[in-house]
Protein backbone atom coordinates (compact mmCIF):
# COMPACT_ATOMS: atom_id res chain seq x y z
CA UNK A 1 0.00 0.00 0.00
CA UNK A 2 1.24 4.00 -0.45
CA UNK A 3 1.38 5.49 2.96
CA UNK A 4 2.12 8.92 3.60
CA UNK A 5 3.39 9.68 7.22
CA UNK A 6 2.96 13.20 8.18
CA UNK A 7 5.25 15.33 11.40
CA UNK A 8 4.35 18.44 12.98
CA UNK A 9 5.83 20.34 15.44
CA UNK A 10 5.51 22.57 18.35
CA UNK A 11 4.82 25.67 16.20
CA UNK A 12 1.48 23.76 14.75
CA UNK A 13 0.41 22.32 18.06
CA UNK A 14 0.50 25.18 20.57
CA UNK A 15 -1.69 27.19 18.20
CA UNK A 16 -5.64 25.91 18.10
CA UNK A 17 -5.96 28.32 14.78
CA UNK A 18 -3.36 26.87 12.74
CA UNK A 19 -3.60 23.11 14.77
CA UNK A 20 -7.05 23.13 13.11
CA UNK A 21 -6.16 24.49 9.75
CA UNK A 22 -3.46 21.51 9.46
CA UNK A 23 -5.82 18.82 10.47
CA UNK A 24 -8.51 20.08 8.01
CA UNK A 25 -5.51 19.46 5.18
CA UNK A 26 -4.04 16.36 6.64
CA UNK A 27 -7.88 14.67 6.61
CA UNK A 28 -7.61 15.81 3.20
CA UNK A 29 -4.57 13.79 2.33
CA UNK A 30 -5.36 10.83 0.41
CA UNK A 31 -5.07 7.14 1.08
CA UNK A 32 -3.42 5.63 4.10
CA UNK A 33 -0.97 7.98 6.56
CA UNK A 34 -0.14 7.77 10.07
CA UNK A 35 0.63 11.27 12.36
CA UNK A 36 3.29 11.59 14.70
CA UNK A 37 3.26 14.82 16.34
CA UNK A 38 6.03 16.59 18.88
CA UNK A 39 5.17 18.49 21.50
CA UNK A 40 5.65 22.17 21.69
CA UNK A 41 5.83 24.69 24.93
CA UNK A 42 2.88 23.24 26.72
CA UNK A 43 4.64 20.44 28.53
CA UNK A 44 7.10 22.65 29.62
CA UNK A 45 4.33 25.37 30.79
CA UNK A 46 2.48 22.70 32.55
CA UNK A 47 5.90 21.39 34.24
CA UNK A 48 6.95 24.96 35.49
CA UNK A 49 3.52 25.19 36.60
CA UNK A 50 3.67 21.66 38.82
CA UNK A 51 6.84 23.72 39.97
CA UNK A 52 9.30 21.11 37.93
CA UNK A 53 11.77 23.31 36.49
CA UNK A 54 13.59 22.02 33.01
CA UNK A 55 16.91 20.39 33.60
CA UNK A 56 19.76 20.91 31.05
CA UNK A 57 23.28 19.73 30.59
CA UNK A 58 25.18 20.94 28.47
CA UNK A 59 22.35 22.34 26.90
CA UNK A 60 20.47 18.96 26.39
CA UNK A 61 16.69 18.45 28.15
CA UNK A 62 17.05 15.85 30.62
CA UNK A 63 14.29 13.38 31.48
CA UNK A 64 13.73 12.86 34.88
CA UNK A 65 10.92 10.87 36.43
CA UNK A 66 8.73 14.22 37.32
CA UNK A 67 9.51 15.32 32.95
CA UNK A 68 8.35 11.88 32.04
CA UNK A 69 5.08 12.04 33.70
CA UNK A 70 4.48 15.98 32.57
CA UNK A 71 5.44 14.98 28.91
CA UNK A 72 3.43 11.78 29.45
CA UNK A 73 0.01 14.11 30.22
CA UNK A 74 0.93 16.19 27.67
CA UNK A 75 1.68 14.60 24.86
CA UNK A 76 -0.21 11.31 25.52
CA UNK A 77 -2.84 12.83 27.04
CA UNK A 78 -4.21 16.42 26.15
CA UNK A 79 -2.81 16.50 22.66
CA UNK A 80 -2.71 13.21 21.60
CA UNK A 81 -6.27 12.48 22.74
CA UNK A 82 -7.81 16.53 21.19
CA UNK A 83 -5.96 15.65 18.00
CA UNK A 84 -7.73 12.38 17.94
CA UNK A 85 -11.15 13.94 18.97
CA UNK A 86 -11.08 16.63 16.22
CA UNK A 87 -9.78 14.31 13.18
CA UNK A 88 -12.96 11.96 14.36
CA UNK A 89 -14.99 15.74 13.65
CA UNK A 90 -13.21 15.31 10.33
CA UNK A 91 -14.23 11.75 9.63
CA UNK A 92 -10.97 10.40 9.74
CA UNK A 93 -11.35 7.02 11.90
CA UNK A 94 -8.19 8.31 14.30
CA UNK A 95 -6.27 6.19 17.06
CA UNK A 96 -3.92 7.17 19.20
CA UNK A 97 -0.73 5.98 20.40
CA UNK A 98 2.50 6.09 22.06
CA UNK A 99 5.11 3.28 21.15
CA UNK A 100 4.04 1.05 24.17
CA UNK A 101 0.96 0.63 22.86
CA UNK A 102 0.60 -2.71 21.32
CA UNK A 103 4.11 -2.59 21.85
CA UNK A 104 4.27 -0.94 18.50
CA UNK A 105 7.73 1.45 19.04
CA UNK A 106 10.03 -0.50 21.61
CA UNK A 107 12.95 1.80 22.08
CA UNK A 108 15.79 1.33 24.76
CA UNK A 109 16.67 3.66 27.50
CA UNK A 110 19.92 5.67 26.22
CA UNK A 111 22.56 4.13 27.92
CA UNK A 112 24.89 6.63 29.90
CA UNK A 113 28.02 7.87 28.69
CA UNK A 114 29.22 11.37 29.72
CA UNK A 115 25.53 12.32 29.86
CA UNK A 116 22.79 10.37 31.46
CA UNK A 117 19.66 11.75 30.07
CA UNK A 118 16.87 10.15 32.35
CA UNK A 119 14.01 8.40 30.14
CA UNK A 120 15.05 8.69 26.82
CA UNK A 121 14.77 5.82 24.28
CA UNK A 122 16.80 5.29 21.11
CA UNK A 123 13.54 3.18 18.89
CA UNK A 124 14.80 0.13 17.99
CA UNK A 125 11.41 -1.78 16.90
CA UNK A 126 8.68 -0.79 14.93
CA UNK A 127 5.63 -3.49 14.87
CA UNK A 128 4.33 -3.49 11.40
CA UNK A 129 1.78 -5.93 11.67
CA UNK A 130 -0.08 -4.83 13.84
CA UNK A 131 0.08 -1.05 12.09
CA UNK A 132 -0.70 -2.42 9.06
CA UNK A 133 -3.79 -4.40 10.43
CA UNK A 134 -5.27 -1.14 11.23
CA UNK A 135 -4.17 0.67 8.30
CA UNK A 136 -6.14 -1.67 6.40
CA UNK A 137 -9.17 -1.07 8.29
CA UNK A 138 -8.73 2.75 7.77
CA UNK A 139 -7.22 3.49 10.86
CA UNK A 140 -5.50 6.73 11.17
CA UNK A 141 -2.64 6.27 14.12
CA UNK A 142 -1.78 9.10 15.77
CA UNK A 143 1.54 9.00 17.61
CA UNK A 144 2.81 10.87 20.37
CA UNK A 145 6.62 10.84 20.75
CA UNK A 146 6.26 8.20 23.82
CA UNK A 147 7.95 4.95 23.33
CA UNK A 148 8.47 2.42 25.88
CA UNK A 149 10.98 -0.25 26.57
CA UNK A 150 9.19 -3.37 27.35
CA UNK A 151 10.62 -3.47 31.34
CA UNK A 152 8.09 -1.16 32.12
CA UNK A 153 9.00 1.77 31.50
CA UNK A 154 7.73 4.69 29.66
CA UNK A 155 10.54 7.25 27.34
CA UNK A 156 10.57 10.02 25.75
CA UNK A 157 11.67 9.73 22.07
CA UNK A 158 12.13 12.57 19.14
CA UNK A 159 8.99 12.75 16.95
CA UNK A 160 11.10 13.56 14.31
CA UNK A 161 12.91 10.14 14.75
CA UNK A 162 10.02 8.33 15.33
CA UNK A 163 8.25 9.67 12.19
CA UNK A 164 11.61 8.61 10.51
CA UNK A 165 11.77 5.12 12.08
CA UNK A 166 8.56 4.03 11.09
CA UNK A 167 8.53 5.31 7.93
CA UNK A 168 11.75 3.24 7.38
CA UNK A 169 10.03 0.23 9.15
CA UNK A 170 6.75 0.77 6.64
CA UNK A 171 9.41 1.05 3.51
CA UNK A 172 10.19 -2.79 3.76
CA UNK A 173 6.65 -3.93 2.49
CA UNK A 174 5.33 -0.46 1.41
CA UNK A 175 5.84 2.66 -0.81
CA UNK A 176 6.08 5.50 1.86
CA UNK A 177 6.48 9.29 1.33
CA UNK A 178 7.30 10.76 4.62
CA UNK A 179 6.47 14.62 5.40
CA UNK A 180 8.83 16.94 8.16
CA UNK A 181 6.27 20.06 9.19
CA UNK A 182 7.90 22.86 10.48
CA UNK A 183 8.53 26.75 11.25
CA UNK A 184 10.11 27.02 7.71
CA UNK A 185 9.08 26.87 4.20
CA UNK A 186 12.14 24.17 4.24
CA UNK A 187 15.48 24.48 3.98
CA UNK A 188 16.82 28.24 3.26
CA UNK A 189 20.06 29.72 2.40
CA UNK A 190 19.41 32.82 5.01
CA UNK A 191 16.95 31.05 7.90
CA UNK A 192 14.92 34.60 8.25
CA UNK A 193 13.81 34.93 4.15
CA UNK A 194 11.70 32.10 3.30
CA UNK A 195 12.10 33.11 -0.64
CA UNK A 196 16.03 31.53 0.02
CA UNK A 197 14.36 28.18 -0.35
CA UNK A 198 16.43 25.52 -1.69
CA UNK A 199 13.69 23.26 -3.93
CA UNK A 200 15.77 20.19 -3.94
CA UNK A 201 18.50 19.00 -2.07
CA UNK A 202 20.71 15.74 -2.00
CA UNK A 203 23.82 14.63 0.20
CA UNK A 204 26.07 16.40 -1.82
CA UNK A 205 24.14 19.79 -1.39
CA UNK A 206 23.86 19.24 2.23
CA UNK A 207 27.59 18.33 2.73
CA UNK A 208 28.36 21.33 1.25
CA UNK A 209 25.39 23.81 3.08
CA UNK A 210 26.95 22.06 6.19
CA UNK A 211 30.67 23.03 6.02
CA UNK A 212 29.74 26.38 4.72
CA UNK A 213 27.57 26.88 7.98
CA UNK A 214 24.22 27.07 5.81
CA UNK A 215 22.91 24.44 7.53
CA UNK A 216 23.55 24.04 11.22
CA UNK A 217 22.07 23.29 14.95
CA UNK A 218 18.52 22.32 14.73
CA UNK A 219 18.34 21.37 10.84
CA UNK A 220 21.62 18.50 11.35
CA UNK A 221 19.64 15.90 12.64
CA UNK A 222 16.43 16.59 11.35
CA UNK A 223 17.99 16.38 7.49
CA UNK A 224 19.95 13.28 9.10
CA UNK A 225 16.79 11.94 9.87
CA UNK A 226 15.66 12.71 6.53
CA UNK A 227 18.67 11.00 4.44
CA UNK A 228 18.53 7.96 6.80
CA UNK A 229 15.17 7.20 5.45
CA UNK A 230 15.65 8.07 2.39
CA UNK A 231 18.70 5.35 2.33
CA UNK A 232 16.44 2.70 3.90
CA UNK A 233 13.29 2.61 1.28
CA UNK A 234 11.47 5.35 1.66
CA UNK A 235 10.55 6.63 -1.62
CA UNK A 236 10.61 10.99 -0.83
CA UNK A 237 10.67 13.33 1.97
CA UNK A 238 9.44 15.97 2.36
CA UNK A 239 10.08 19.27 4.38
CA UNK A 240 8.46 22.57 4.82
CA UNK A 241 5.18 24.24 6.38
CA UNK A 242 2.41 22.46 7.65
CA UNK A 243 -0.12 24.44 4.98
CA UNK A 244 1.47 22.90 2.12
CA UNK A 245 0.98 19.65 2.75
CA UNK A 246 -1.74 19.54 0.09
CA UNK A 247 0.36 20.78 -2.54
CA UNK A 248 3.61 18.89 -1.69
CA UNK A 249 1.35 15.74 -1.53
CA UNK A 250 0.12 16.35 -5.51
CA UNK A 251 3.96 17.04 -6.41
CA UNK A 252 3.23 20.79 -6.65
CA UNK A 253 6.55 23.10 -5.87
CA UNK A 254 6.55 23.71 -2.40
CA UNK A 255 9.11 23.26 0.36
CA UNK A 256 12.35 21.41 -0.03
CA UNK A 257 12.09 17.66 -1.34
CA UNK A 258 15.27 15.72 0.09
CA UNK A 259 16.51 13.20 -2.77
CA UNK A 260 19.03 10.63 -2.73
CA UNK A 261 21.11 11.27 -6.07
CA UNK A 262 24.25 9.86 -4.77
CA UNK A 263 22.52 6.70 -4.68
CA UNK A 264 20.41 7.22 -7.88
CA UNK A 265 23.45 5.22 -9.88
CA UNK A 266 22.74 1.76 -8.32
CA UNK B 1 -15.48 -15.40 21.98
CA UNK B 2 -15.12 -15.53 26.11
CA UNK B 3 -14.36 -11.91 26.96
CA UNK B 4 -13.68 -10.95 30.22
CA UNK B 5 -14.05 -7.18 30.67
CA UNK B 6 -12.54 -5.73 34.10
CA UNK B 7 -12.86 -2.64 35.90
CA UNK B 8 -10.70 -1.17 38.97
CA UNK B 9 -11.39 1.95 40.42
CA UNK B 10 -9.43 4.73 42.67
CA UNK B 11 -8.34 2.59 45.61
CA UNK B 12 -5.86 0.52 43.07
CA UNK B 13 -4.79 3.25 40.76
CA UNK B 14 -3.87 5.34 43.53
CA UNK B 15 -1.51 2.87 45.29
CA UNK B 16 1.64 1.67 43.29
CA UNK B 17 2.34 -1.24 45.02
CA UNK B 18 -1.70 -2.33 44.60
CA UNK B 19 -1.68 -1.69 40.79
CA UNK B 20 1.44 -3.94 40.25
CA UNK B 21 -0.07 -6.66 42.28
CA UNK B 22 -3.53 -6.14 40.39
CA UNK B 23 -1.77 -6.31 37.15
CA UNK B 24 -0.01 -9.33 38.13
CA UNK B 25 -3.57 -10.87 38.25
CA UNK B 26 -4.92 -9.53 35.36
CA UNK B 27 -1.88 -10.79 33.28
CA UNK B 28 -2.69 -14.20 34.63
CA UNK B 29 -6.62 -14.13 33.49
CA UNK B 30 -7.19 -16.22 30.94
CA UNK B 31 -8.27 -15.77 27.63
CA UNK B 32 -9.49 -12.72 25.36
CA UNK B 33 -9.70 -9.51 27.87
CA UNK B 34 -10.36 -5.84 28.19
CA UNK B 35 -9.44 -2.92 31.29
CA UNK B 36 -11.31 -0.02 32.09
CA UNK B 37 -9.50 2.02 34.82
CA UNK B 38 -11.31 5.22 36.62
CA UNK B 39 -9.11 8.17 37.74
CA UNK B 40 -8.41 7.96 42.02
CA UNK B 41 -7.56 11.22 43.62
CA UNK B 42 -4.56 12.05 41.14
CA UNK B 43 -6.64 14.53 39.10
CA UNK B 44 -8.25 16.26 41.78
CA UNK B 45 -4.38 16.41 43.13
CA UNK B 46 -2.72 17.75 39.76
CA UNK B 47 -5.77 19.49 39.64
CA UNK B 48 -5.55 21.75 42.71
CA UNK B 49 -1.64 22.08 42.04
CA UNK B 50 -2.55 24.00 38.68
CA UNK B 51 -4.79 26.12 40.42
CA UNK B 52 -8.37 24.34 39.13
CA UNK B 53 -10.48 23.77 42.07
CA UNK B 54 -12.96 21.06 41.50
CA UNK B 55 -16.10 22.36 40.78
CA UNK B 56 -19.46 20.63 42.73
CA UNK B 57 -22.77 21.65 42.07
CA UNK B 58 -25.66 19.75 44.53
CA UNK B 59 -23.20 17.50 45.51
CA UNK B 60 -22.16 16.64 41.72
CA UNK B 61 -18.71 16.98 39.88
CA UNK B 62 -19.38 19.44 37.26
CA UNK B 63 -16.52 18.94 34.18
CA UNK B 64 -15.77 22.48 33.18
CA UNK B 65 -13.05 23.34 29.90
CA UNK B 66 -9.99 23.08 32.61
CA UNK B 67 -11.16 20.32 34.58
CA UNK B 68 -11.50 18.55 31.39
CA UNK B 69 -7.97 19.55 30.16
CA UNK B 70 -6.66 17.65 33.73
CA UNK B 71 -8.23 14.30 33.30
CA UNK B 72 -7.53 13.92 29.80
CA UNK B 73 -4.11 14.46 30.84
CA UNK B 74 -3.88 12.19 34.30
CA UNK B 75 -6.66 9.92 32.91
CA UNK B 76 -6.07 9.18 29.14
CA UNK B 77 -2.31 10.40 29.57
CA UNK B 78 -0.14 9.29 32.45
CA UNK B 79 -2.92 6.42 34.23
CA UNK B 80 -3.13 5.07 31.31
CA UNK B 81 0.00 4.97 29.71
CA UNK B 82 2.07 4.12 33.00
CA UNK B 83 -0.46 0.68 32.94
CA UNK B 84 0.15 -0.13 29.56
CA UNK B 85 3.84 0.13 30.00
CA UNK B 86 3.28 -2.23 33.02
CA UNK B 87 1.49 -4.69 31.21
CA UNK B 88 3.54 -4.83 28.29
CA UNK B 89 6.24 -6.11 30.65
CA UNK B 90 3.48 -8.50 32.01
CA UNK B 91 4.20 -9.88 28.06
CA UNK B 92 0.51 -8.68 27.53
CA UNK B 93 -0.12 -7.11 24.38
CA UNK B 94 -1.93 -3.87 26.12
CA UNK B 95 -3.13 -0.88 24.01
CA UNK B 96 -4.87 2.23 26.02
CA UNK B 97 -7.35 3.99 24.32
CA UNK B 98 -10.11 6.58 25.27
CA UNK B 99 -13.34 6.37 23.20
CA UNK B 100 -12.05 8.99 20.92
CA UNK B 101 -9.70 6.33 19.41
CA UNK B 102 -10.88 4.79 16.79
CA UNK B 103 -14.33 5.86 17.69
CA UNK B 104 -14.33 3.29 19.53
CA UNK B 105 -17.06 4.62 22.75
CA UNK B 106 -19.07 7.75 20.82
CA UNK B 107 -21.30 9.27 23.89
CA UNK B 108 -23.39 12.25 23.77
CA UNK B 109 -22.24 15.29 25.95
CA UNK B 110 -25.39 15.29 29.01
CA UNK B 111 -28.24 17.69 28.09
CA UNK B 112 -28.15 20.42 30.62
CA UNK B 113 -31.54 20.41 32.87
CA UNK B 114 -31.40 21.21 36.17
CA UNK B 115 -27.76 21.20 35.86
CA UNK B 116 -25.17 21.63 33.94
CA UNK B 117 -22.14 19.13 33.87
CA UNK B 118 -20.24 20.53 31.63
CA UNK B 119 -18.08 18.19 29.24
CA UNK B 120 -19.72 14.92 30.73
CA UNK B 121 -20.95 12.47 28.41
CA UNK B 122 -23.23 9.34 28.46
CA UNK B 123 -22.56 6.46 26.43
CA UNK B 124 -24.46 5.95 22.85
CA UNK B 125 -22.61 3.53 20.78
CA UNK B 126 -19.65 1.10 20.94
CA UNK B 127 -17.80 -0.18 18.26
CA UNK B 128 -17.36 -3.82 18.54
CA UNK B 129 -16.12 -4.72 14.91
CA UNK B 130 -12.69 -2.65 15.64
CA UNK B 131 -12.48 -4.04 19.10
CA UNK B 132 -12.98 -7.63 17.69
CA UNK B 133 -10.29 -7.16 15.37
CA UNK B 134 -7.84 -5.79 18.09
CA UNK B 135 -9.03 -8.77 20.82
CA UNK B 136 -8.48 -11.75 17.98
CA UNK B 137 -4.95 -10.17 17.13
CA UNK B 138 -4.19 -10.66 21.07
CA UNK B 139 -4.27 -7.36 21.63
CA UNK B 140 -5.58 -6.26 25.56
CA UNK B 141 -7.67 -2.97 25.59
CA UNK B 142 -6.97 -0.75 28.25
CA UNK B 143 -9.36 2.10 28.42
CA UNK B 144 -9.67 5.23 30.36
CA UNK B 145 -13.03 7.10 31.33
CA UNK B 146 -12.95 9.37 28.59
CA UNK B 147 -15.27 8.82 25.71
CA UNK B 148 -15.99 11.92 22.66
CA UNK B 149 -19.24 13.02 20.74
CA UNK B 150 -17.60 12.48 17.07
CA UNK B 151 -18.01 16.55 16.69
CA UNK B 152 -14.49 17.42 18.31
CA UNK B 153 -15.19 16.89 22.13
CA UNK B 154 -13.49 14.65 24.56
CA UNK B 155 -16.16 13.74 27.64
CA UNK B 156 -16.13 12.79 31.20
CA UNK B 157 -17.37 9.58 31.72
CA UNK B 158 -18.41 7.43 34.07
CA UNK B 159 -15.91 4.56 34.03
CA UNK B 160 -18.37 1.67 35.57
CA UNK B 161 -20.94 3.04 32.75
CA UNK B 162 -18.08 2.27 30.37
CA UNK B 163 -17.26 -0.57 31.17
CA UNK B 164 -21.04 -2.07 31.37
CA UNK B 165 -21.42 -0.36 27.59
CA UNK B 166 -18.27 -2.38 26.23
CA UNK B 167 -20.11 -5.56 27.94
CA UNK B 168 -22.98 -5.31 26.82
CA UNK B 169 -22.41 -4.58 23.32
CA UNK B 170 -19.61 -7.39 22.99
CA UNK B 171 -22.16 -9.47 24.69
CA UNK B 172 -24.66 -9.84 21.69
CA UNK B 173 -22.05 -11.85 19.50
CA UNK B 174 -20.08 -13.19 22.65
CA UNK B 175 -19.84 -14.22 26.00
CA UNK B 176 -18.93 -11.65 28.40
CA UNK B 177 -18.09 -11.51 32.17
CA UNK B 178 -17.96 -8.34 33.78
CA UNK B 179 -15.81 -7.53 36.75
CA UNK B 180 -15.92 -4.64 39.06
CA UNK B 181 -13.00 -4.33 41.56
CA UNK B 182 -13.37 -1.56 44.38
CA UNK B 183 -12.60 -1.39 47.74
CA UNK B 184 -14.86 -3.36 49.35
CA UNK B 185 -15.09 -7.28 49.38
CA UNK B 186 -18.12 -7.26 47.53
CA UNK B 187 -21.97 -6.25 49.06
CA UNK B 188 -22.15 -5.74 52.29
CA UNK B 189 -24.66 -6.28 55.03
CA UNK B 190 -22.39 -3.80 57.28
CA UNK B 191 -20.72 -2.03 55.08
CA UNK B 192 -17.38 -1.83 58.04
CA UNK B 193 -17.22 -5.54 57.78
CA UNK B 194 -16.08 -7.32 55.18
CA UNK B 195 -17.61 -10.73 56.79
CA UNK B 196 -21.27 -9.48 56.38
CA UNK B 197 -20.49 -10.30 52.65
CA UNK B 198 -23.72 -11.48 50.66
CA UNK B 199 -21.98 -13.82 47.91
CA UNK B 200 -25.15 -14.23 45.29
CA UNK B 201 -27.30 -11.33 44.60
CA UNK B 202 -30.35 -11.02 42.19
CA UNK B 203 -32.92 -8.02 41.94
CA UNK B 204 -35.00 -9.54 44.74
CA UNK B 205 -32.48 -8.97 47.35
CA UNK B 206 -31.20 -6.00 45.71
CA UNK B 207 -34.82 -4.21 46.07
CA UNK B 208 -35.20 -5.44 49.53
CA UNK B 209 -31.82 -3.93 50.88
CA UNK B 210 -32.57 -0.51 48.93
CA UNK B 211 -35.45 -0.71 50.83
CA UNK B 212 -34.08 -1.28 54.15
CA UNK B 213 -31.52 0.98 53.19
CA UNK B 214 -28.60 -1.69 53.86
CA UNK B 215 -27.28 -0.37 50.25
CA UNK B 216 -27.31 3.26 49.36
CA UNK B 217 -24.87 5.79 47.79
CA UNK B 218 -22.42 5.09 45.23
CA UNK B 219 -23.46 1.25 45.39
CA UNK B 220 -26.84 2.16 43.89
CA UNK B 221 -25.64 3.24 40.34
CA UNK B 222 -22.93 -0.04 40.47
CA UNK B 223 -25.61 -2.33 41.09
CA UNK B 224 -27.81 -0.73 38.42
CA UNK B 225 -25.17 -1.03 35.58
CA UNK B 226 -24.50 -4.84 36.78
CA UNK B 227 -28.01 -5.58 36.41
CA UNK B 228 -28.45 -3.70 33.51
CA UNK B 229 -25.82 -5.56 31.47
CA UNK B 230 -26.99 -8.97 32.95
CA UNK B 231 -30.52 -7.50 30.80
CA UNK B 232 -28.74 -7.16 28.25
CA UNK B 233 -27.18 -10.57 27.63
CA UNK B 234 -23.82 -10.15 29.82
CA UNK B 235 -23.36 -13.71 31.38
CA UNK B 236 -21.95 -12.96 34.52
CA UNK B 237 -21.43 -9.41 36.78
CA UNK B 238 -19.22 -10.25 39.91
CA UNK B 239 -18.18 -7.14 42.62
CA UNK B 240 -14.89 -7.78 45.24
CA UNK B 241 -11.89 -6.74 45.21
CA UNK B 242 -9.36 -6.71 42.46
CA UNK B 243 -7.58 -9.20 45.01
CA UNK B 244 -9.64 -11.91 44.30
CA UNK B 245 -10.18 -11.13 40.28
CA UNK B 246 -8.19 -14.90 39.88
CA UNK B 247 -10.48 -16.53 42.42
CA UNK B 248 -13.34 -15.19 40.81
CA UNK B 249 -12.33 -16.47 37.45
CA UNK B 250 -12.37 -19.88 38.78
CA UNK B 251 -16.03 -19.76 40.27
CA UNK B 252 -14.42 -20.13 43.34
CA UNK B 253 -16.14 -18.24 46.80
CA UNK B 254 -15.13 -14.32 46.70
CA UNK B 255 -16.87 -11.56 46.25
CA UNK B 256 -20.72 -10.97 45.35
CA UNK B 257 -22.12 -12.69 42.37
CA UNK B 258 -24.61 -10.64 40.81
CA UNK B 259 -27.41 -13.06 39.35
CA UNK B 260 -30.29 -12.29 37.13
CA UNK B 261 -32.84 -14.76 38.80
CA UNK B 262 -36.15 -12.85 38.10
CA UNK B 263 -35.14 -13.39 34.80
CA UNK B 264 -35.03 -17.17 35.17
CA UNK B 265 -38.01 -18.07 34.32
CA UNK B 266 -38.13 -17.13 30.39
Amino acid sequence: MKISIVKIGGNVIDDPAKLQEFLMLFARLEGKKILVHGGGVMASKFGQQLGIEPKMVDGRRITDEATLDVVTMVYAGMINKKIVAKLQQLEQNAMGFTGADGNLIRSAKRPVKDIDYGFVGDVKEVDTELMEVLLEKDVVPVFSAITHDRKGNLLNTNADTIASEIATAMAVKHTVRLYFCFNKAGVLIDEHNDDSLVPKINEDIYDELKRDNVIHSGMIPKLDNAFSALHKGVSNVWLGKAENLILASKGKKSGTNIERHRYDLY
